[in-house]
């Protein structure tokens, strides 16, 4: 018998026959003898309704405080509707089950409405139910601030729900449902022979995910990590019964597969900009970081090198394409300060990394990578490593060819990878 | 400077549009320098779309425990999403405004999920709330049952939160808008010179209330009349400035209107049953009493009779028209215990009924109604009074032409009706 946190994202209880069919999972965990605490988001569109009619009002006027906080107790409604009807329909089945809101467990959170923070989940009143039997339905994305008002975590928070109520309650494990059948080695619609992973590191998990793999939020990953709770990524559109592993994300001790690289990941949304003819002070770069820090823009690749021409420095890095034009202005008002003839960008780019904890006690990874993209004559821009990742800037026209060529060079299709041997 | 409640039902905040009207309206009581709490029901439309989605499960299966707490859950987050937007529109006006939900109050209900009864509602943190210039905007509807979870009061239940609230608030006035501007002499759609009542006794809106004219809840009727709190009843489509006085409906003592009858009220929704042949028994209306009780089904207007053929006693009494078939069956089933020959029963009729505390008074009111009835010709099946009403039950074709022969015998088009006198 485990104790097992189940999460259903907004496609997985889209309508009342997809939560007809989410009580009939919940069901078969249960029957397994398990304790099941369950974890829901809004039913899909629900939640951009419900912010949309935010929208249509808070466009009104600039006048007045703040709206957060009414935002949070408008959006909390969603959630609060899938886990009363899915409570409903687990006992339409013959099992004990009740909703709970965040402010019933509580689910306490700190008091940055709309972006809230976890600050404490209460286990004393709904691990008891657990014990005798019944299904909690947890309304996730929410909780109740210091103030006794209804918070939510922001976009996505229902997934760091689902983690950390597992963590309060020292589940086994949490499963994460979803749209997708688990974590690819890369994306599949570019890929066609991109295999499922039957388990993947946290630390991997949380590169991917950071790298634009969107299947899991980056928090409720680290939390996952802290805390070395298992987290199983599967599909909630399979039969009960069906064979539905899915992919586990867990401790890398854990991990077993003997691979060098996990996975591509590749990211479009990166805009490349380079100032010309930087002079040559120190903290020049400082200062260059400072600017975008001010404009609240994220710095990502950053690479500085000497124009052939003309033998003066550039600097060239990457930002999100939502954040150039915050740049770029940036950028311009502190022109005199930083010291630089001119600035060029380019949005056509495309940044593709591949990311595996094997990296570590591995050489050779850079190589075979280069050398896949080099035999396809794709020119890379701008490098960055961390102890488990390269990702490269390429021109955007060449994301397809170069995510396969990878890939292919890692022999990720294969069950199991080769090892990567030094040069 | 006062403390007024404002109640807006479902049409009153149907879409954005009317919030912001509402808005407005609030907004000009605030700057008459009162204090405000406003109660507000679901959007139009909404309440029915999630007890849809709660109806279309609950069918799965008669299985499993009972889920009125889970439909309390649900239902109750309509108010949520309106409480959440009125607070927002009026805070782009300017004003100081939050949301309360029933459990933030809390108003306390008993366990009685679906159709809870309110127990107590604290004011220890609104009230100060609304002494530092705060809009109070609460949740109508809904509040926390003894066991944490929430709890709804029922169909018509945000009048009930409006009236006990302005009680607990020691309010000066309950402000209810609608989607007419006050209470009628009669039903204006089928006598065109009914007046609006600018006062009435709480008395007669009771028996009104009770009689379809389906304005006020009666349960927030007895509720103000117990403590002696105003209620106004207005239209909340008129623009702020507009001439809007509405009816206000007091204790009997402030109605200075010198008038003996203050409306006529009429109900299609009646059936009438006879039972014939009745053996000549102590007790048998009790027994017929007992059997419709224990259906569930409220007996209305009773009558006994002999018949003029046989010398038999004839019972004939009315129920709602949705009762019928049951009180039908039930009757079948006690029929030898009863002990009757047959039943003979009538949907085609319509109770007309003439309200007044005058009739305390006064007499001749019975003299004038029959008068006016027999004067065109309209037979009158079974009659019923209390003290401050007289009801007739009669063919449903002449319902229209009765209501109007009555209205005007009372000259109820006039603004101040006559005194009737002793015959």
């Amino acid at each position: 018998m485990a104790r097992i946190v189940m999460k259903f994202g907004g496609t997985s209880v889209a309508d009342l026959d997809r939560i007809r069919h989410v009580a009939g999972l919940v069901e078969a965990e249960a029957a397994a003898g398990n304790e099941v605490a369950v974890v829901v988001s809004a039913m899909s569109g629900e939640t951009n309704r419900l912010v949309g009619l935010v929208d249509a009002l808070d466009a009104d006027s600039c006048q007045g405080a703040a709206i957060e906080d009414e935002y949070d107790s408008i959006v909390a409604s969603g959630e609060q509707v899938t886990s009363g009807l899915l409570a409903i329909a687990l006992r339409r089945r013959g099992l004990k089950a009740r909703s709970w809101l965040g402010w019933q467990i509580p689910l306490r959170t700190d008091m940055a409405h709309s972006k809230a923070r976890i600050a404490e989940i209460e286990s004393s009143a709904i691990g008891p139910s657990l014990k005798t039997g019944n299904v909690a339905v947890v309304a996730g994305f929410q909780g109740i601030s210091d103030d006794g008002r209804i918070s939510t975590l922001g976009r996505g928070g229902s997934d760091t729900s689902a983690v950390a109520l597992a963590v309060a309650l020292k589940a086994d494990r949490c499963d994460i449902y979803t749209d997708v059948d688990g974590i690819y080695t890369t994306d599949p619609r570019i890929c066609h022979d991109a295999r499922r992973l039957n388990r993947i590191a946290f630390e991997e998990m949380l590169e991917l995910a950071s790298l634009g793999a969107k299947v899991l939020q980056t928090r409720s990953v680290e939390l996952a990590m802290n805390n070395n709770l298992p987290i199983r990524v599967l599909t909630s559109m399979a039969d009960v019964g069906d064979h539905n592993p899915g992919t586990l994300v867990c401790h890398e001790d854990e991990t077993m597969e003997e691979r060098v690289v996990s996975g591509v990941a590749y990211s479009r949304d990166e805009a490349q900009i380079t100032l010309l003819s930087l002079e040559d002070k120190p903290g020049m770069v400082a200062q260059v970081c400072r600017a975008m820090s001010e404009a609240n823009v994220s710095v990502d690749m950053i690479v500085q090198g000497i124009s052939r021409t003309d033998n003066a420095a550039n600097l060239t890095f990457t930002v999100s394409q939502r954040d150039l034009d915050k740049a770029l202005e940036a950028l311009d008002a502190a022109k005199n300060i930083i010291g630089f003839e001119g600035v060029r960008f380019d949005k056509d780019v495309t940044k593709v990394s591949v990311v595996g904890i094997g990296m570590r006690s591995h050489t050779g990874v850079a190589q075979t990578m280069f050398e896949a993209l080099a035999e396809r004559g794709i020119n890379v821009e701008v490098i960055a490593t961390s102890e488990i990742k390269i990702s490269v800037l390429i021109d955007s026209e060449y994301t397809e060819l170069a995510v396969r060529a990878i890939h292919n060079a890692f022999q990720l299709d294969a069950t199991t990878a080769p090892k990567v041997s030094a040069p």
